[in-house]
């Protein structure tokens, strides 16, 4: 049984003030109904990602609240899991699917992050370590710590994780849909100000507001030019130690490296064989070990690797094309479905043959990959 | 393909002031891994329901949280639908046995909701309502209305109402894990505190702490007297209008009719054949309109079965034996869950052959039904 991609819509990501959580959502819908020409009555299920509607915006229950865009109350589940909500929303409709409970079914991420102020905000991110043994810490820390392991395991420096962000901002300028459309020097990033050492502010992802939502089909008859849609040909999902202190390493997200080797055994895909990916840059530092941690380079190697142009556009693999979490934006519930979205019209624009989407929970804990073919 | 009730445990419910939420987690798996005879590592996947732990506990991303208590860290998914948040943990999870991906998973619920005040918890509770289109009202409000629009139509009383309570807190006296063991009178029930007319104090469901689980599994090799365990024969999920404004009728619960519909169906049982179930009855009129929206009794006649004793252990069908919401507990994330645990456990037992539970999140919007076979 094949799961297609029927189509895909993400808003434009930023700091969207004139839109509520409900507006981006209902954008969101029936962008992606237009994009598969489908009609609302032919979704049969929504999966619904988001991780923090209660904390944003006061509104918990959010599968009733997108059930209710469509004439027909379609049964809808609300999935959260930290910064992987999108990816496990995918995850729970690709499960429905396969169970052949519905034939098509919309998955839909939101996330309405300014509502609330920069430090309200980053308490409400938090909530995704654990609250027992890292309360108090912020995931810039987090990822700070991370990042200090790497550097003293393996040499990274300073420029290496600075060349993350000077592509990702660079690929986002032909993006129309990301929050930034401005480009940094390697310099500039060094020079940014320091958040949590060794990270700077340009080290970090975005704070936006936005929604993306993907039809998944497995019904050849139901939608038009199904054939020709983007496949899901595998996924992986695995979990690690919530809190830094259980990991077996600092260096490696081994969640990672457990869910892409499941993606790819059901993908029947090397990882060599991935054209073009889009992978979970919270940090800087987050995509040097993702792309080690997912097969394309050896651990330690990966700094270098993107200082060197191999994740660049015309490289070895091209990571995240879209700009990423970095410039693309990092609306939390909307990233895992944003990757996938972004992907799927790659596919469909008929540059690559195989594509990869990676999607990580709160400092590693939780991951999910998934591999892509162009049909 | 038979999905079996492989082993439960839901924890004491009550005002738990020595246990955190990451206590009745643990005590919830490591209670349904021994009733199941399972060794940890059998668990392939998790699925967890919590409503609101991000404002309750300050802990969200809570999959990470309940995979890092096994020791090999099974992908894990958390599930919110407000109250209902149980009963769509369950079906995600059945949808991925269905789907063959895993044969043996968890599905634990836990709230822990004493950690915040009274004022706090009645606000976290009503992010369940519509915020663009019932904010300031609380769920007692809401459910005043659907009481009042049953008693205007169908000429329900005080004393119907009434009777719920009185049939929840007596059946509850049996069982030991309830959140009260005390018993009232018809009187003393119409004469408690006024909340919201004509709802009264002992109209309403708890605030409770507590935690649930069951172990599905589709693998008779693995499970112990696998085919003596009780089964789920079909399962239901509907959904309606958030808002009471939405809804085509303020007498009934759409959502609870064509959820029921879809379980009773796929079961291939018809309503009346029920023995014994659980229903959501986090507010007197709610029992009442659920028995009719069930099958079970016509429209406007479930408060006259309730008071004629059509509904306690010895009539009928032998509604809320655990005592219910009303006295068992509603601890929101779990009782989805709780009321499959001790159903199972009746049907363990057995007493009866036929069961149903009904799960209702926010005041209608989402429904989750499930029948189940003694084996």
């Amino acid at each position: 049984m094949k799961i297609k991609i029927a189509g895909h819509y993400t808003t434009k990501i930023g700091e969207l003030w004139d839109q509520g959580l409900e507006d981006l959502l209902a954008e969101a819908v029936h962008g992606s109904l237009k994009n598969a020409q489908l009609a609302a009555e032919q979704i049969e299920a929504v999966f619904v990602a988001s991780k923090a509607p209660g904390e944003f915006n006061h509104q918990l229950h959010l599968n009733a609240l997108v059930s209710q865009m469509f004439v027909h109350y379609p049964p809808a589940i609300r999935v959260e899991g930290a910064c992987t909500a999108g990816g496990l929303a995918l995850v729970a409709a690709e499960q429905a699917l396969a169970a052949k409970r519905y034939k098509t079914v919309m998955v839909i991420g939101a996330e309405k992050m300014t509502d609330q102020n920069a430090l309200k905000t980053t308490e409400i991110l938090s909530l995704a370590a654990d609250q027992n043994q890292e309360a108090g810490s912020s995931f810039p820390g987090l990822y700070a710590l991370l990042a200090q392991a790497h550097m003293q395991k393996y040499g990274t420096t300073r420029e290496q994780l600075s060349a993350v962000a000077v592509k990702n901002h660079h690929q986002a300028m032909k993006n129309p849909q990301a929050h930034f459309h401005r480009e940094f020097t390697l310099e500039q990033v060094s020079q940014s100000s320091l958040v949590a050492d060794p990270l700077r502010l340009l080290d970090c992802s975005t704070i936006s507001d936005g929604a993306s939502a993907v039809i998944l089909s497995t019904d050849s008859s139901g939608v038009e030019k199904w054939r020709q849609k983007p496949q899901i040909l595998g996924y992986g999902h695995a979990q690690d130690s919530l809190s830094l202190a259980g990991r077996e390493s600092l260096t490696a997200l081994k969640a990672t490296q457990k869910a892409g080797k499941q993606a790819y055994q059901q993908a029947k895909v090397k990882p060599k064989e991935i054209q073009i990916a889009e992978v979970h840059d919270c940090f800087t530092i987050a995509e040097i070990m993702a792309i080690e941690d997912l097969g394309w380079f050896e651990k330690g190697e990966g700094g270098e690797a993107t200082l060197a142009g191999k994740t660049a556009e015309d490289g070895q693999v091209a990571v995240n094309l879209s700009g990423g979490l970095k410039a693309f934006g990092h609306p939390i519930g909307t990233t895992g479905i944003k990757q996938v979205a972004f992907l799927a019209e790659q596919l469909e624009q008929g540059n690559y043959e195989l594509a990869l989407a990676h999607n990580v929970g709160g400092s590693g804990a939780t991951a999910v990959v998934h591999v892509l073919a162009k049909n």
